[in-house]
């Protein structure tokens, strides 16, 4: 049993069946009604389901007092367990934040539906016409922590791409969740969604998780959100694809005939703008040459960041403290920033080369053949020229909504949205033909 | 050990090491020189990638003698040690076989790189302009059985879509694997691609199999190319993402609509063509109103084809055996094929949705509408109308050249050729953006 499961537990009819649940026999059980639903959702025209989410949304507006009402008990909970105050601010709603989650249905139902495009079309000498339509991936798993807007955000991106959706929140949150996702469905019924389109794991139980991670065949992705232990987790656990973000262990290159005034500018709002944020820098290297690294890295010090250098970085101001190797490979997620000079592009490559984790990467330099070869020779999700790192967001991508920022090489990189939640199929026309 | 291993592996240097491999420690090593080498190659214009498999190809031809030799010692041990005449068959090259196989590599230079291709650019209201471009995957490990040719065809694929190649053949062709290997890497250097770009594991131990399936963040995908224990048996147990071909339980469907000679000749071919490619079809389904149900059959008795069918199915004709229930889940890569009779387009969809491996399924309309629902309704990686289904193929699609068909749902699906074997990363342009 989830070791958070609060004292109240019990008298939950929901958690109350979690005692003697058979995990893999309950998976089962959603995941065909999940696939079931979906088969219907995809034969669905594009502008119902826009319709449903926009029900859906209203829907959500209306259960406000109920939401509210499950999220008093879950933070009362959580504070009663000792739940971190960063844990109990991720939990707790509010009627704005309501309304926000409520507009960001709504939002998703103005994007542009990926289901039916058409990615190409040929017509080889056999006389076959050819076609790649995007057709949605099936049943998606989302396995969360204690933020229960997830609960309505995940599953809106899969019910637009016309997937079905299996989501499993955490324990801290299960009240909320329950209540947000009793909405939401309501809506997307009222819309002509079959109710099991969004499924909520009617337990805590971790088994069921472990049960979601192994029901390859039933479920078609599974996407972590949460922490890097869930993530490392799922990962390490899965035998369903996933579709994850892991470490983003960012670097920016100040090259040396970077625009002094936009390197600075460029370094602090890609450390300092939100340091928690997978898109923050965590590695500063400055090329040897470059004209001005105190005007670099003062700013970062007197906004109080703390900066760990190597030999020639701690020699630019005595603030930066010695680097430790470890700091090279440490996503802080905080105002912690490590620093090492560089003997230029070349150098920045290689100390690139080892030490990124493949997120987001960005060189600062008005000389474009320097930024030619790093787009091309840094094999990052995101490589930047001349912006922040911060940008790493679908939202700025111009996505609309992501549904993560998957650090894989496969099936999808970077900002993940509708697109990513859609794979193809091929359309083969012909007239009677046999193959010789 | 493998248990093919021969009699004479001890007096084999390569082999004699294996007794001693400490196989994680084996496949990191390789891993990361192969990582190196991609990147080099990677770097390199696609011209001059290109021109080196042209080399290969020049090498193949000239290492013909010795190819011949090693191949005659593997099918010597392999008539030895009992192989079926269908696996030595398999095993066997002559001149004309290593001709073929120099003949594809010369293909392969031929064919377009997807590698730099932009595949979308937008430019968001904050000023980027964001482009989409094809880069390839890294390291990819190439899990075969007793087909040498295998290396070669697999490894230039890699190498023109810059990906590095690890390969681990069957234990029957050992040497003739390490001989094709020697030829094509000499080819390949002299075209200045690193040595390491195409790596043959030199033991036929298999621990080293499993090191490669559990090489997650050193080997970037596998594919698995033989029998079904073989790709089950990966799929079972990697931590790596697979690329895979599972089953082909195809089926064509005649509508009542369906013209009748079109009809006959596609289900012919579709069945006896090739009865044992993935392609082939595995159960044939013929609408209860179609009007020459006994054309259909007649062709397929006569030409010795076995039909093992529901009630409806038998009633067409005596010869029709009753099929058992494991039939409609079975794929026979044989002169056999189950037959029902299903009530118009829903009773086919219905019995599609129930049985088919989502490989290949077609039907047989003049009916537009119907054609449109079948299309757009089955859920299989290739979707036909009025074509056979043995045209499921990279070849036929006009890929050029396939690495595999693919029958999971993410990254590529259906026959895979070089772009299925690349990735892409999002190129970020900027002119001092910081993120507000």
């Amino acid at each position: 049993m989830n070791a958070h499961v609060s004292p109240v537990a019990t008298a939950d009819p929901a958690k109350q069946s979690a005692e003697a649940v058979d995990a893999p026999a309950l998976v089962q059980r959603l995941a065909r009604a999940g696939r079931a639903a979906q088969r219907v959702l995809a034969s669905m025209p594009s502008a119902q389901r826009a319709q449903a989410l926009r029900l859906a949304a209203a829907a959500l507006r209306r259960a406000e007092p109920e939401i509210l009402e499950a999220n008093a008990l879950d933070v009362a909970d959580g504070i009663a367990g000792g739940l971190s105050s960063a844990m109990v601010d991720r939990l707790r709603l509010d009627p704005a934040r309501i309304e926000a989650i409520a507009a960001a249905v709504e939002q998703v139902a103005t994007l542009d539906d990926p289901v039916g495009q058409i990615i190409d079309e040929t017509r080889p000498p056999n006389g076959l016409v050819l076609r790649r339509v995007r057709v949605p991936i099936g049943l998606i798993g989302i396995i969360y922590e204690s933020r229960p807007n997830v609960t309505a955000d995940a599953a809106v991106l899969c019910v637009r791409s016309g997937n079905a959706a299996l989501l499993r929140g955490g324990s801290e949150a299960a009240r909320s969740n329950r209540a947000i996702h009793k909405a939401l469905v309501q809506g997307l019924v009222e819309g002509g969604v079959p109710a099991e389109a969004v499924q909520l794991m009617p337990t805590q139980d971790r088994a069921a998780v472990g049960a979601m991670l192994a029901a390859a065949g039933l479920i078609d992705m599974i996407i972590p959100r949460g922490g890097k232990s869930l993530v490392a987790r799922v990962q390490a656990d899965a035998r369903v694809p996933v579709l994850a973000h892991l470490d983003g262990i960012n670097h920016t290159f100040i090259d040396r005939s970077a625009n002094p005034a936009m390197a600075k500018d460029i370094a602090f709002n890609a450390k300092m703008r939100r340091t928690g944020i997978c898109g923050s820098m965590e590695t500063l290297l400055v090329d040897a040459q470059f004209s001005d690294p105190h005007g670099l890295v003062a700013p970062l010090l007197e906004a109080g960041c703390e900066l760990r250098g190597d030999a020639r970085a701690c020699a630019i101001d005595p603030r930066i403290k010695p680097a430790d190797p470890s700091d090279w490979d440490t996503e802080y997620l905080d105002a912690v920033l490590s620093v090492a000079v560089v003997d230029g592009l070349d150098g920045a490559l290689a100390h690139i080369a080892r030490h990124a984790s493949g997120h987001t990467d960005a060189i600062v330099t008005d000389d474009e053949d320097v930024a030619a070869r790093f787009l091309s020779e840094v094999d990052s999700a995101i490589v930047i020229h001349n912006a922040s790192s911060q940008f790493a967001d679908g939202g700025e991508f111009g996505l609309g909504a992501e549904i993560g920022i998957a650090t894989g090489r496969l099936h999808a990189r970077g900002p993940v949205a509708l697109e990513g939640l859609t794979t193809y199929k091929w359309l083969v026309l012909g007239s009677g033909q046999i193959r010789p």
